[in-house]
């Protein structure tokens, strides 16, 4: 059950009114990015994951990520709340579709549930959602980058604060089961490939630990599963996946 | 410059054709966690990361991706060979827009750019590829598990076993830069509340080692910042973030 | 701020789990009527609606319909609790999507802002959430005639009693402005034309109260404005619209 | 069956070429509040309308709304007629796409049937009518606010005017229904709850028409149904909702 | 200006209704191929395309469209009518969102203006429409072929008929300007590469007046641009390309 | 098989980085005319295209428009590559999403799958491929219009050739099917009303080879088929339409 009060869980204080910046602003209310990609993203999991502690992180963080999402708006509103001083050509998208936040991007264009990763399997979405904390991070960098104002900057700040603290809760989370650093999940065996790296991009190549031992690294690949002799790293044992039942 | 040759990179040999198992295929070509997605978000990635040897790594998957698209469509294209004696309500979709692939979802939506995660940094375009890996296995196995088709199980396992393979090397290149169990990245110090972790959804709480200590919990926030005393775990030590500059 | 407890704002008991009925009602958890829809456009509005008490009507209504949300997505995670005996082709979007409620109308279609309506004026948004309630209403009706079982009916006659109540709400705010039969509001004067109606699509032409007097009426409209004496209803006194500066 | 003929409704007159507010015209061609979703929404509901008078109305406006949206894209024809001369910056979306109207927002996001709401049931129907009224409204008032050339000036303002009259018409045939201050319609009887009203954003409560008596208001609501007694309001008589069956 | 006449261009008479057909036959009505794909994009190119005979076309043409969508919305609310006798897993989109029809195709989705090509020159615009009627064409002859109804066979034949004859009129005038079968149009001047064929794709290689002189073919290219000495062909004059400037 | 070499197919050599005009060079990344379009449409036709011969022209232009989406992102990244120093209000979309290529258009709007046109027939496949290269030969003009330096232009010209050749390659295999100026294909006959041209939209109207005999003209139709005697043009033969099997 949801509840609500009517203040911000952390306060948001913006200084000088900048509509152009609260269009920038937008991507972390109605972008792929946001605030709504999140909460949504990590409750809807909430429903299909078994595990009922795993749930209840889910539940914790998804129900911050609306307070992120409150915080973003109020930015938003504070930001639009003085247009008719702004001149129109510099935050259309106001003048168009009124002041104060909407859920849409910073072009304009309707956040959509393709945003959202998720479905059948803990992993997986655990996977998907340290990817969207990473993205989350990333958009915040780049807004405090391009502005000035003291009180947006401190808000902002805590939010990417806030994105490091859930990938971490989601990396020790997905520690726990032993998935962090496995690839392999679920319940189909890998075939008998699952070492073999193909160098399908050919030059300027390089090795790193992605493609050498215990890796099998295929120089010059061709069709139809035609592999060739590897002709490099001839001494390599053979090739283990750690985590894979086959290792 | 991309070169083609008409062999697949892997036989495909389907037996009996099944339209509406083709229908259901379409999700791996047209669909989110399709290989479409995968392909365009590595390649992507590949031109603005500017580490060499990792923007190698991204072009040998995109290109394999491609590669898995091309067996994903070949295997649409086979089950969909004998429409004439399939009943039309089976596989509606092909009844109206043709036999083979289509760039749309077993349900008929259209593959959008939405699906695709990167953009940035390198740290968040490599943990959006591991989600994407964790999607595209998901999506591999539910598809295994309704099909008893032998040629189509051989070929669905092993792209099923390639995304463990993508996935293996993306945590392998990101434990290389330290950041597989680090959630911290980018040029932005967080804030003080980076180790917090605030119980919003009460009822059936846990505690695991995602809100145990060193994380600092708190039992009962409230709104505005007024952050209370912690009432658990007075004992612990000044919480620490791994990876983070506080720490 | 959003605050959280884990049990439904009311109970949800479904009693034999039903997959394809769960795919249904997925047209009110991610469809263009449902509640996500709702939830969302008017806590929107409550960041530009500068009226308090509005304000604070909009937002609890908005926290009502997440915890409708909340109720529809437990409804089908517990319709899809069985999937494994259920017939696969049945219910696909789940075999491929997995179990529980994901944000796709029942065709599979990604939940999309476009849905929302909101902006500009507190007069626009009351009215669009009355249309909002009419579309949330008529997608339960059409869902509980659809199911036998008493615990889903049970539940979906309370979610559908609910939107009478929001619409009654929002009903009652418009009538408090005096907007609620009243078509003008806003800052701009209509022109001359505001009592004239147009009888543009000929044959079997009605006439009702909103093409009778005060409306004048042109029989027989002609390109350019250059609008012909109207040919009926001779003995109209001029046409007033109610409401409008001009009247 | 439609007719055309080359002259508009109404002369267009545009005065100085502008091809960035031509660009803003573009929010009411093929944006979400554009003419498009009126003509489109009303005609398509004129198919499933069983009344035969309502069906007419439906027609009548919707063809008038059709006559508005080729009023708008001449207004964009003209405005872009001169872009040889303009700041290719300033009108980037003529500059890629080319000159006259295309059917995108002021953003460049193509219209979408999403935005058309409609279905089932006729109540539902012309409150969505209404709504949709409101939204084109707001939107001819933010265009007409941001130019000053006469002509435009003059053509928004016909047609601000002529959704005001669309609006009327649309309040008057569900005034004719009892249906104008009556939330229920349809077939199935609202529960016990219908007359209660949750306060679940706490802080800064107010009382007004929409929760005050008949309303019975619950000020603090938990989970589960359990309602509290309520703690205000304790001499309102039974709650009864105007219109529905249990009144 | 539009004018309407409240009969159809030509009769519609379904016999039996079939709503699980009148689910197929969205396509036509909001689908890629269908009927307001066309109307709206002939109507939108006549407003920028300078020649006032080939705009009469297109008005002609574009409002015949409209004709057509109205047939089919005719089409589908006949095959609606008795969905009470319909089960109702047979036809769940009119089941969710009422009889009759709506702006989705036959899986549900929205139609879009991203179906729609369009744009800057009059050439690009035939080109497109004649691809336009291609799709529509190949649309009813998949639904022809789908159903046993004389009514509807006889109505969907004259739909397809017309698409035929909207080629044949495109045709005509894309001939008259020296269109019809020469590729070059506009004002840039192509390069010295405009008669060469990179043999891309190898394995199972075909010649044909595509890939034969005065084609220039290059069996066996290679990057940046360092064109190989043709091996075949040697005795090929300088490929010429009709009707480009070079020529 | 997909293959790949870390050479662009042809040299891409930006001069003075503008991150602006990066931005408008989206349109042919992710646009809707853009290669991503181009590439995917023809290589999924090869998909279901029967003829070998067809099917080898389809792969090797897909595989050309693959490299060419290369080329576009590689000017993209290098017109991105100091936007350091860009004034970040030119180039918003980066600023927010990263330097370098995108899958969205020049507006931000994602790539859809909506934007293919292809199905059912090699004929109307490959008409769609025709009007596909005239809308990316537009775009390309228009681009090359807005920027002064050499080497974008250079390449850009590159680019826009090889839509004419590709053109001029689609144009001479439908010729070799004798459906270049033949309206007519597929299974179903064209009912008596081919040759009938209706003057829908009266006004200034023309007469071309598109509505002249041997086309018969009606110069006023009327609804519900009842097709008038023909006013005009009365000693033209019986029309026939090239090409139709009544022909």
């Amino acid at each position: 059950m949801f509840l609500h009060r009517k203040e911000t869980i952390r306060p948001v204080n913006v200084g000088e009114p900048d509509a152009r910046f609260g269009q920038f602003l937008l991507e972390q209310f109605g972008g792929a990015t946001g605030e709504l990609t999140a909460a949504l993203q990590y409750w809807v999991q909430s429903f299909h994951v078994e595990n009922a502690a795993i749930r209840d992180m889910l539940q914790d963080i998804a129900i911050e990520e609306f307070n992120h999402l409150e915080m973003v708006g109020k930015m938003i509103a504070q930001h639009t709340s003085k247009m008719d001083q702004t001149k129109v050509y510099e935050a259309p998208l106001f003048a168009m579709k009124g002041i104060g936040p909407h859920f849409v991007d910073s072009h304009g264009s309707c956040w959509t549930a393709a945003y959202i990763n998720e479905g059948g399997n803990v992993v997986r979405d655990l996977r998907a959602n340290i990817a969207a904390e990473a993205g989350a991070r990333q958009t915040y960098e780049a807004l405090i980058k391009r502005t000035d104002d003291p009180g947006t900057i401190e808000a902002l700040t805590h939010l990417l604060t806030r994105e490091i603290t859930h990938a971490n809760m989601f990396m020790k989370a997905l520690d726990a089961m032993g998935k962090l650093d496995d690839p392999y999940f679920g319940n189909i065996e890998p075939d008998e490939t699952v070492s073999i790296v193909f160098n399908l991009s050919q030059g300027e190549d390089s090795r790193g630990p992605w493609n050498k031992a215990p890796f099998e690294y295929i120089a010059d690949p061709g069709p139809q599963g035609e592999i060739p002799p590897p002709p490099v790293n001839p001494d390599d044992e053979q090739a283990k996946v750690k985590g894979t039942k086959a290792a």
